[in-house]
């Protein structure tokens, strides 16, 4: 388990042939970036790599993996891009579990699991360092590259609007532009078109919305019964649960949403009121702003439950 | 009408005192950033100004003009800032016609009213020449001047997302960053917040949702009346006329708004789709992707008018 630099990484890359290029489980555009930017990268050094996640290609990607040939064969090296834990590969390639023979991470908690790691947590995006390695290597900035880098940069940004978003991000998305990226398409496809399915749940959500604590707390729920009538799967779920956070006034925005059985609560709060703290109390934890738990219990118990703790935590009470 | 530098802009500058500086009606973000990176870089330069618009300040922007003392003086020059034309300065400031000094814009389309114009039409937004201006004149990029030419960035640009965003946009950004702007806060307001009555007009907006053309076509309407009902003014109403074209599938996104006794209808379309030429039929127009007209009749007239339109012009037929 050795910490290596862009160079090092650079001659790793220069020595493999027959990769197998991991991305982490419900695969995102940073993951699936860094994959085929990997991807072609190797192949304008000449050399076969295949990218593998646990879940499959997602269609909404496919932009990224235009012309894409996944012929199979036997590896001769494996490297995981944007995988913080070897338990994120998914259960479907847990077989590469300490055979890792490269990691490129931009995670600070990565686990070191690879014989070699290039982790740079000042990265907004994994995608970022992928620009280095095109840099170091010394291959042209290609058009279908620029749109891997761009895409990863860009979700793992939100966009630019997240706090994670630095003067180098900007920077590395400018280059990627003059490199000929379809930057406007790109962000049209990840943040602006929404499936009818999509749509209709959100009307379904808004619908059902309710507000607590004199309209300081948003709650929506989603449960089965709504997926399967609107058609939507976890992967277009991406950015419901930011929803009762949207809303003026709300400090604390909950989303419910059926799993196993029970209820998995999200948590999203203003820099004020410490979203991992209120989880805590139900046995969950998370980051200040962004927390999750799961409670064994129906939709309307879990609401009574979740409402509970933040009115114990906050001392806020319905007006 | 004299075409100037930035330099010799910044020479204006320097001999102006007593300045008023305007915005456009309906002002933007553009508009009121370079407003206030204005105000605030004459008052590091010893100088007196204030910020007019015909609307007055909006609210969602206060966070451009904390600590604004705007008492009234009687003003030795007048400066307008990205304003193409002195039309769309408003009825409230029309006096000021014929009598701008000097303009600071980047709309290839500026009428070149001011006795000094520095225009520069490959900015995607007015603020990035603000940034130039504060580097020329030599004082320091305050958190406060680069909250408002990030502002100005950030929404000219769609977060970054449309396509006039250009590599300069993101290092500008970039560099704003670094000099501290809170750029998290800002698109949280600018691209997130929505008010309560903005969520329910959203709710019966996609519960009446109508699909065309082999869900090719999608159509909302906005009546006086919802708009009564949730309390939403038109300055919220920023961001609804996108909202049919963010379907998957739909090509043509059709919103229709009460208006003057009638109806006004705005198109987006993909690039596929010629929006000006379907507007032109009934008498109106814009550009290729977004495009609008109005309509004298009731709501139900107004849909078959479009719709027939439409269908005429791409000869789309219903399924």
């Amino acid at each position: 388990m050795m910490k290596i630099s862009v160079k090092e990484c650079c001659e790793e890359l220069k020595k493999m042939d027959d990769v197998y290029i991991l991305c982490h489980r419900n695969p995102d555009g940073d993951t699936l970036g860094c994959g085929f930017a990997l991807y072609n990268i190797l192949k304008a050094m000449g050399k076969r790599s295949r990218v593998l996640d646990h879940d499959g290609l997602p269609q909404r990607y496919s932009f990224l993996y235009n012309g894409y040939d996944d012929s199979d064969f036997s590896p001769s090296a494996i490297v995981a891009v944007d995988v913080a834990d070897e338990s994120l590969l998914g259960d479907k390639l847990s077989d590469f579990k300490g055979k890792i023979d490269l990691c490129i991470d931009h995670h600070g908690t990565n686990k070191h699991y690879a014989k070699k790691y290039l982790v740079d947590s000042k990265a907004a995006a994994a995608c970022e360092i992928m620009e280095k390695i095109v840099k170091q290597i010394d291959i042209p900035m290609t058009k279908q590259i620029a749109n891997c880098i761009y895409t990863g940069v860009s979700t793992d940004t939100g966009c630019f609007c997240y706090s994670n978003t630095t003067k180098k991000s900007h920077e590395c998305a400018g280059r990627m532009i003059k490199a000929g990226c379809d930057y406007a398409l790109i962000n049209r496809l990840m943040f602006e078109v929404k499936s009818h399915g999509r749509i209709e749940l959100e009307k379904d959500v808004l619908n059902n919305i309710e507000y607590h604590f004199g309209n300081t707390c948003a709650l929506i729920w989603i449960t089965d019964e709504m997926l399967k009538a609107t058609g939507v799967d976890d992967a277009e779920l991406e950015g419901v649960a930011s929803m009762p956070r949207q809303i003026e006034g709300v400090e604390i925005g909950v989303t419910i949403r059926q799993r196993d059985g029970g209820y998995k609560i999200s948590l999203r709060t203003d820099d004020d009121v410490d979203a991992s703290a209120i989880c805590a109390l139900l046995g969950g934890g998370g980051h200040k702003c962004a927390a999750g738990c799961s409670v064994d219990a129906n939709l309307n118990e879990t609401k009574k439950i979740i409402l509970k703790a933040i009115s114990d935590y906050t001392g806020k009470t319905e007006e």
